[in-house]
């Protein structure tokens, strides 16, 4: 299937239709009709609809989701060193790993994480990984669209052949619909402050986003504390790389002034909830932040530390952890936990999609929803975040394309690539031995 | 399928068998052999396996799971009030819909509540709920292990005629091999203190076991330390309601002191990480329990508050949470989260499963393996607690019956339950307006 092409048109008739706008409409039965990469129609079901009618009696419809912080390459380590501290795991675990990866490595990687995103109903997420082409180029077969953030660490002095090289990314992306260049700065720890400047002028004169690690453990907060007097959101703000285009991933360990901060700054948080618990590292202040009207989306960091990249799980435990927060289950309802996923993230990654309505860009995912964990149905909403899982997503369409059709990825082999994926593996594994 | 009748041999080649025993034995690759009810063996794969033989490539055999505290009919319920406060929730949602709640509806509850567990890997599950008996019907009907608790609530007045009916009940399921009965008093807070020493004397002179909700809430903590100047796990030992055939739902406020006598007492916990985080109601002491060699099982709660009944994903967040809570990654690892769904669990019931070994009672599961978000496999431990979900589960085998087969539920008619499912949950939410 080639996903540039235009596509005919095709419809869902299902149970339900969370059309996840404004108003939260709901229509059951509902309908929704895509045709050349648009929605067309989203509302009751019609008489005769053109083209291919995909029948869902009991399943539902709802925007894709969008996957907001992401390493996405290291789904080949998905499971290789847990349960250890987090210098210990850089350290004697993933940098010598990391220091065999070619760039096949990397694309064989990340075409394995469009795999599970597109089967767990992720239509795009935003990458920071070496080797972005190789990244770019897995997401380009998957048919998938990619905010991918030319990684950069160290100083000024360092990184400029960096800059040369993400000139030429953005010149080979500046017209595609489905990629969009970004920076990646990793982290005011691992960048000099005068890269940092650079990077936020750089971004800024052509109006690029930033993606960032920020204020993810408490270690981090107080190390900047100490030799600068500032929170890591405050330091960031200083040199110049918080703004509307900016995500901050995790925002874990803020304090009520770095609310403020990210609220007047325009900037999008990345909740990471998986990761930020596993790796002992706390909750993020996600209803206080919503509420100060920052934007919120979810990111499941890369699987070398969260193991999936299931934003089922990711919304749920968002959820959860708020009203565990605040000792108050009223506190977060599960539609705002299915907005992180789905217009908190099409926001922090300025696309027009994570919302069913006519004329939007045809980014959705269709369900199955005949299934002995997912019935009876008294609420859609609380049935798709709480008891929904990946294995019940039927139908992932991006960009108007059917990349995920009844269970199956058309877009690529992915038999193939596990065998491939294994393989690869293994030879890192051995290679540092 | 007769489960009453012995089955014949066969045998699962995998490419990895996760014993579960003391020793963590794992076999890659591994064969698994049950004859007559009992594993026959468990080891490297052998020549010429008598009976049918499954090949799972890519698979992994492990010990079932065993789900130690549920009110599994409230399956009708998933999702009717989510994001509520527990008072209004109770009083406004759950309690007017009970009233109308039949036997037969109960049968129904808990049968698709089986069909939940026996998709997901869970073999045996502890049980509170309204008509015990019907519980027993649907456990019987798929052929599931189960303790079912005979509810107790009110004074030692009001209940008698339950001890009537509970004497019925143990006279029934004397000789059963799947099913044990237990005494199933609420909580301190429903029940008064002279029938809770009933209950206490009557399980002891019986060898019974006891399943009560304790410390779930700090509310009822500091109502009890109130009213009686004594934690609810000290008023608990107390009226003698807590012993080494005692489980203890929730336990998720708990003090020092009360670890240690959980610890003397032999009394078990069943953990129900979802549910504490979902109600706000914290995170159980679980390292510290463990430490102190009080047995820990997993529990689902009832998918009224939790949603689903998936062992899965409370392995994952136990071992989440209890990460977080130490700050630390290394503090609980992904085996501790297994032994909690599995020996943990066989403990709390009295069961001899929970571990793979010749001469075991064959409750077992399987699953696929190959998938995107399974593969690479590192370390088949931290891919199935982090990574592997309920439907990667291909065969659940329970008391030496394949009662899951290749995905397919063998002991009754999965379509025809949700079509009742359905309707019952209607009816019910029909007849309380």
């Amino acid at each position: 299937m080639n996903v540039d092409k235009p596509c005919g048109p095709f419809t869902f008739r299902a149970k339900t239709v969370l059309t996840g706008d404004a108003a939260q409409a709901v229509f059951s039965p509902g309908e929704v009709t895509v045709a050349d990469r648009l929605i067309t129609y989203v509302g009751p079901p019609r008489q005769g609809a053109a083209g291919r009618v995909i029948d869902l009696p009991a399943g539902m419809v709802l925007p894709a989701f969008i996957n907001a912080h992401q390493h996405a390459a290291m789904a080949l380590f998905r499971g290789y060193a847990d349960d250890v501290r987090l210098m210990p795991w850089l350290r004697q675990h993933i940098w010598p790993l990391e220091e065999h990866l070619s760039s096949d490595d990397v694309y064989t990687g990340t075409l394995l994480a469009c795999a599970e995103m597109i089967r767990s109903g992720t239509a795009a997420f935003l990458d920071m990984y070496m080797f972005p082409q190789a990244v770019v180029r897995a997401a380009e077969e998957a048919g998938m669209r990619i905010g991918v953030s030319w990684p950069f660490v160290g100083t000024l002095e360092t990184a400029a052949p960096r800059f040369e090289h993400l000139a030429a990314g953005i010149a080979q992306w500046a017209d595609s619909r489905l990629t969009q260049v970004w920076l990646g700065p990793h982290a005011p720890y691992t960048c000099s402050e005068d890269l940092l400047r650079r990077v936020g002028e750089y971004a800024g004169d052509r109006d690029l986003g930033i993606h960032v690690h920020l204020a993810e453990s408490r270690e981090e907060v107080e190390d900047m504390r100490g030799e600068r007097g500032l929170s890591p959101i405050a330091y960031a703000r200083e040199v110049g790389i918080l703004g509307p285009r900016t995500v901050v991933a995790h925002a874990a360990v803020l304090e009520p002034a770095d609310i403020a901060i990210m609220a007047a700054s325009g900037a999008s948080v990345a909740h990471c909830p998986v990761s930020n618990l596993k790796l002992g590292n706390g909750v993020a202040p996600v209803r206080q932040l919503l509420d100060a009207g920052v934007n919120v989306a979810l990111g499941s960091d890369g699987a070398a530390s969260t193991n999936t990249l299931d934003l089922f799980v990711e919304m749920r435990l968002a959820a959860w952890l708020q009203k565990s927060a605040a000792g108050d289950p009223a506190s977060f309802t599960a539609g705002d936990a299915l907005g992180l996923a789905t217009i908190g993230g099409a926001r922090a990654l300025g696309l027009a999609t994570g919302v069913l309505a006519a004329g939007r860009p045809a980014d959705l995912v269709a369900t199955q929803g005949w299934a002995a964990h997912l019935q009876p149905v008294h609420d859609p909403v609380s049935t798709l975040v709480y008891a929904t899982r990946p294995d019940d997503v039927r139908y992932t369409v991006i960009d108007g394309a059917l990349v995920l059709d009844d269970g199956v990825i058309t877009t690529f082999d992915e038999e193939a690539l596990l065998q491939e994926a294994g393989e690869r593996a293994r030879r890192l594994v051995e290679a540092r031995m």
